[in-house]
């Protein structure tokens, strides 16, 4: 496949927030498909996506996107799976691949396979990039440009199907990694869905308290928590359907969180401050790991605010 | 006083990390001192002070850099708060204001004022700025811009050298707000030390997992972990300090945080979307005050690794 010709006839996309309109930004930008046909529920994003120009067709229903498409990218938030796997089903062409960009890589074999026709060629993918913001007018091209596309195939996908995919992430600027769909969810637990869960509880906290300690948080947000409200203002349905799907290992590494935090709680109420030197010692070794794993950058869009 | 002649004659530096050199390389770039002495109990950190020419002259031991000072700055950890003020006291020279940078005011009331000699004009401040660098090569005199400085009189307080502190952190470029310590203390336990309490152990989490797993949560760090390991590769004897120092108002606010992160985690084992999706509404709100507030953007240094 040679870097100029397209990838694909025609891609629709079902979902066009902020991964969507990246996406949709990023496909034209390379010139990866010959048509990019738009899908989504909402009239008033659609009608953004529209005043973006972001593809070549719009459409509110789903089944119309998708018909003649060669690639299907769900884009939507992963309590929408479902219906919208059953809403494309009979409308797929021959041979179609199905994708997804979804940060819970079980729930595209719960949800969506099973409800595919058997011609159609099912790859669940996750680009692990994304900032705070949402919707189509948040999206920019150069969002997965050296991020991580991770491509979660079973034993049963296409492998023409698998190297399309990939393809398209390469092309797009992503290294792409091969992982197993429940490995993937439990990495994702702790690296994203952990952090999120903890971030939205302690602004949540901070929500709480009465308006004058209120105010004074916000003006004194920096040294800490300003970061926690960055991660806490990404969009509440995409995190809701994120913790409902990824239950188990969301769970499974909060057992392990509480167990430490209980720890170090135990140790400042005893002023152990050898224990807590000790563990704020070891936590900083990773952070050498980070950036020397050149993942330290944040993924910020060309103008921030 | 006019913005161009120096405020104090000599100005003693007790502590040399990131705060402690930014603030010598600010007061130089200000001339808001006609002499800058500085001393440490490192010989090895002295060594770097001198090499990165931050001063004027050097010394190992802290009564002698005071002599003759019109200001001390205490910039060491908390921990060494009342040795340091034992070691000073002699020393100061009459009328001497004692001021500090540090991140719990209610220590300086408890472990440096009643060391201090009457003569003594003791003003303790805060200056709300960092970065997860430390030691005195990571310090630059931009540090204080735009940022928040606290200074926390008591009723007792030299009015003139609460004025003289106020002023040397307005011309360092930074906005002054005057606070009762106890009040401070309770200010930064929600907005600073509990964040970073949070971040140490979830960092440390990650720490205790299987070496093939915690390579990748590195390698997969961004949307989420990655903020959270740059929050936690802070000095960790500063931290262990600020955790002991204020013990009282971090434990309260644990206690908040560790119920509504329950609540959440009862959601999520219930799979209730609706509480989680109405918790990360609300939760949302908070970084528009932030961002309203500007206080969103982050105290990166000049050159950024």
């Amino acid at each position: 496949m040679s870097a100029a010709e397209p990838l694909f006839r025609r891609l629709a996309l079902v979902g066009i927030g902020l991964i969507g309109s990246s996406l949709a930004r990023g496909v034209r930008e390379q010139g990866l498909a010959g048509e990019i046909a738009i899908s989504t529920r909402s009239a008033d994003t659609l009608e953004k996506a529209r005043n973006l120009d972001l593809g070549d067709s719009y459409s509110l229903d789903a089944a119309e996107a998708v018909r003649d498409a060669d690639i299907v990218v769900i884009a939507t938030p992963l309590g929408a799976y479902k219906a919208v796997a059953e809403a494309i089903a009979p409308a797929l062409a021959e041979g179609a691949i199905v994708t997804d960009v979804g940060s819970v890589k079980s729930c595209f074999l719960t949800d969506v396979v099973p409800a595919l026709p058997g011609h159609a060629r099912p790859v669940a993918g996750h680009p692990v990039a994304g900032t705070e913001h949402s919707g189509p007018e948040a999206g920019f091209a150069e969002l997965f440009h050296g991020r991580w596309a991770i491509v979660t195939p079973t034993p049963e996908s296409d492998q023409d199907a698998v190297d399309q995919v990939t393809e398209m992430w390469r092309r797009l600027g992503s290294d792409v990694e091969f992982m197993e769909a429940r490995h993937h969810d439990q990495v994702l637990a702790i690296t994203s869905h952990l952090p999120h869960l903890i971030s939205y509880t302690i602004v949540g906290t901070a929500t709480d308290m009465e308006d004058d300690l209120k105010s004074e948080v916000i003006r004194f947000s920096a040294s800490g928590f300003r970061d926690f409200t960055r991660i806490a203002a990404s969009d509440p349905v995409m995190w809701r359907d994120i913790f409902v799907a990824n239950r188990e290992a969301i769970l499974d590494i909060l057992g392990r969180f509480d167990e430490d935090l209980t720890a170090l709680k135990r140790a400042i109420r005893r002023g152990d401050g050898q224990l807590l030197e000790d563990h704020f010692t070891r936590a900083r070794a990773i952070r050498r790991g980070v950036i020397d794993a050149k993942q330290d950058q944040p993924d910020l869009p060309p103008e921030t605010e």
